[in-house]
């Protein structure tokens, strides 16, 4: 049965993206993988697709992190809900967002948070959090630069489709679906092929233009299947259809309609790409899973 | 956003099968559909395959469940996850029994419960909770006792399968699988196509016999898809083996094995089922939802 000790915890979502948050102000109760997932099962457990500790920065374990302490108070220790450790999640740092304000841990509109991925500045919006995810950055040669692409993607039933390949801390390949298609139609139920295949995987999304800086998308996550929203490939989407649109993109903020509701990229004149959106806590509790 | 008062809640499984339970001690916080959708939904809720509300069975809406309060204190109210009202659930009813128990709102090792489809006795065990679902019906009408089966189940991949039709309060059809085809490799990522159809839908199990009295089980549940248990599917599962085993058949007790774990089925000697397996609580909260 492993530890019987009784662990707080808060469940929330961003975008209907869930994560199991535990509190930890003592730094001493490090997750292990086991724990994790006993907490993130979905059925025997709590469930979540991961689990975040929120602990002090100065107690982390990774130096690399501690190093952030002086800019950061909290650490977000990210893991996914297979027990592994991850650099960063965009919908998840909203919902570590929504914790810290609530508990009291932080205030103010503008406040940073310490991640394996760097210090992210957080800002509070009219409907959620604001946080900054650095540079998307198109994988660009001088051949994708002439053709416009540097991937083919196929899903069942469709025919071959050009993808840009889109770095955000993560990789992402996007595929701008032409209109006589229906988004909802594509079969995801099995991860695409994608040509080159990146030797890492790579997350995929599709994306439909609405209108002048309005997306709708959706997203194949790589080792997990379609989510109902991936923060990072919203930023990847945005950036891709901008580099398409080239001179004519007019836009720097986007809206991104996912299946698990809408997210703004704000495109910001440092060159990073701020994601914003909504995150909600909605349930408290204890457990000894 | 709807009522914001909190509500308590605890979660809990039996073989898989997970329940947010809601405790109404005082009959005044009736579910409507919406709020068990919200509490059930496995991202934006707490999540669940169902939401239980534990209430005083003198204090149930429904004449007939009142009536049984002369016997069973406690009325457990289920709903499915899509907020449909449902008669019973066998996984459910452990957990339910399992929550009375740690809260002391019953004692010793045997009790009864109320529930839509009546009264039913619940007995501890070592490892958890035994439950009298009532007889389960094999529909044998001459010809069907004269074939063997009484219905064709089809499965991609699969050559076609005879079925047994059994009633345990809700329709199940069982299949027999020959030792040459593998339990794990059926694909039921649709529902199977059973003929002729029955009008109300049907859950099907795939069974296999493992030894005496053993069986291996996969289930896929009308309107849900294939679960990782199904307690009346069980029930059923074994209630056919034994009728095609006939007069060969020793057994009085079976065991289940399903994707969530083990179950057992009990055939009484006043003709009904006796369904036992675990029952866990996992975590205690609060939420708004």
């Amino acid at each position: 049965m492993g530890d019987v000790r009784q662990r707080n915890f808060t469940k929330g979502h961003g975008t209907e993206n869930d994560f199991v948050l535990v509190p930890d102000p003592q730094g001493r109760r490090a997750l292990d993988s086991d724990e994790v997932r006993r907490l993130a099962d979905r059925r025997a457990g709590i469930g979540g697709d991961g689990v975040i500790r929120v602990v002090p920065t100065h107690l982390a374990d990774e130096p690399t992190v501690r190093a952030q302490s002086g800019t950061a108070a909290w650490f977000m220790d990210y893991r996914n809900a297979d027990g592994s450790i991850s650099q960063m999640c965009g919908n998840g740092s909203r919902v570590f967002a929504a914790y810290l304000i609530r508990e009291g841990l932080e205030t103010g509109g503008d406040f940073a948070i310490a991640t394996r991925a760097g210090v992210k500045r957080v800002r509070t919006t009219v409907d959620g959090f604001a946080v900054d995810l650095g540079p998307a950055l198109v994988d660009e040669s001088d051949d994708t630069r002439e053709k416009g692409f540097n991937a083919v993607v196929h899903v069942p039933g469709a025919p071959d489709l050009p993808g840009l390949r889109v770095h955000v801390g993560n990789p992402h390949t996007v595929v701008l679906l032409p209109p006589q298609h229906a988004l909802d139609e594509l079969d995801l139920t099995g991860p695409p092929q994608v040509a080159p295949p990146p030797a890492d995987g790579t997350n995929v999304e599709f994306v439909q233009l609405l209108g002048p800086g309005h997306l709708a998308m959706r997203v194949h996550e790589r080792g997990v299947g379609e989510t109902r929203s991936c923060g990072t490939g919203a930023v990847a989407a945005a950036a891709a259809t901008r580099w398409w649109e080239g001179a004519s993109a007019a836009n720097s903020e986007w809206m991104v309609d996912v299946p698990g509701g809408r997210l703004t990229v704000n495109f910001t004149e440092t060159g990073t790409a701020e994601l914003a959106g909504p995150a909600e806590l909605v349930a408290d509790g204890t457990t000894e899973l």
